[in-house]
């Protein structure tokens, strides 16, 4: 168990730098809530000027997603630099796989590419309200 | 890009599998909803007997989850076998510091560690009232 003396503190992060890690990554969690209920889905997303879109088949989260407040994650832990980060973004589903709106012209701008299978011919965008983030390295 | 042809279908887990993986495991990310604003943190947890649970110091996760709906989720991708899951827990939270609950006793149960800097006094159980999850293997 790592004690809190031998770490050093949390480190948030500026808008900028977590932009910067989205774009270097492309698997994530998105949080959508249905009757109450939170869900987590894991999806291969692509980023472009903020907005994060994601391929999905018809399901539950093109049924629940468009419209409502969701969340974005994206977070590592790498052992041989010691260093943990992680990534939240605040917003608003959009389905952006016709809609004409500046944030579907931009979700379309981005290049997804999911891994898991099935036919996910739409698109759907998060419209993010709140990029933060936080970084910790522990002390060797 | 994978084509929806050059994977096999998507397997649904069954619970002692998804329990298995939860195991195996100690980085997840929990989902609690704020205000109608979902959030996404990751954690360092321990399983006990179906009960998640993590340590956590004061802050939205201590003072929003307790009593509540929350998810929790934990994935992974592996490159060598080409095999992707997702294990998914829906349940509410419960704060299982003191509490003499059964589900507060199965939580003390776990020995989480948190690998994040903080003094971590508290600890947050999930009490599962779903347990799911699903794999895929992509094909050469």
């Amino acid at each position: 168990m790592f004690e809190p003396e031998t770490v050093s503190d949390l480190e948030q992060l500026s808008e900028d730098e977590c932009l910067q890690l989205l774009e270097q990554h492309d698997l994530g969690r998105i949080a959508i809530v249905v009757d109450g209920q939170p869900l987590i889905f894991p999806v291969n997303y692509g980023v472009s000027q903020r907005v994060i879109t994601f391929r999905t088949a018809h399901g539950v989260k093109l049924s629940q997603a468009p419209g409502s407040n969701v969340a974005f994650e994206i977070d590592a832990y790498e052992a041989s630099t010691r260093v943990g980060w992680s990534v939240l973004v605040q917003g608003v589903a959009v389905d952006a796989t016709t809609a004409l709106d500046d944030v579907s012209w931009m979700a379309r701008g981005a290049r997804p590419r999911p891994l898991a299978p099935g036919v996910k011919i739409h698109r759907l965008a998060i419209q993010p309200t709140k990029i933060t983030g936080r970084r910790f390295r522990l002390n060797p």
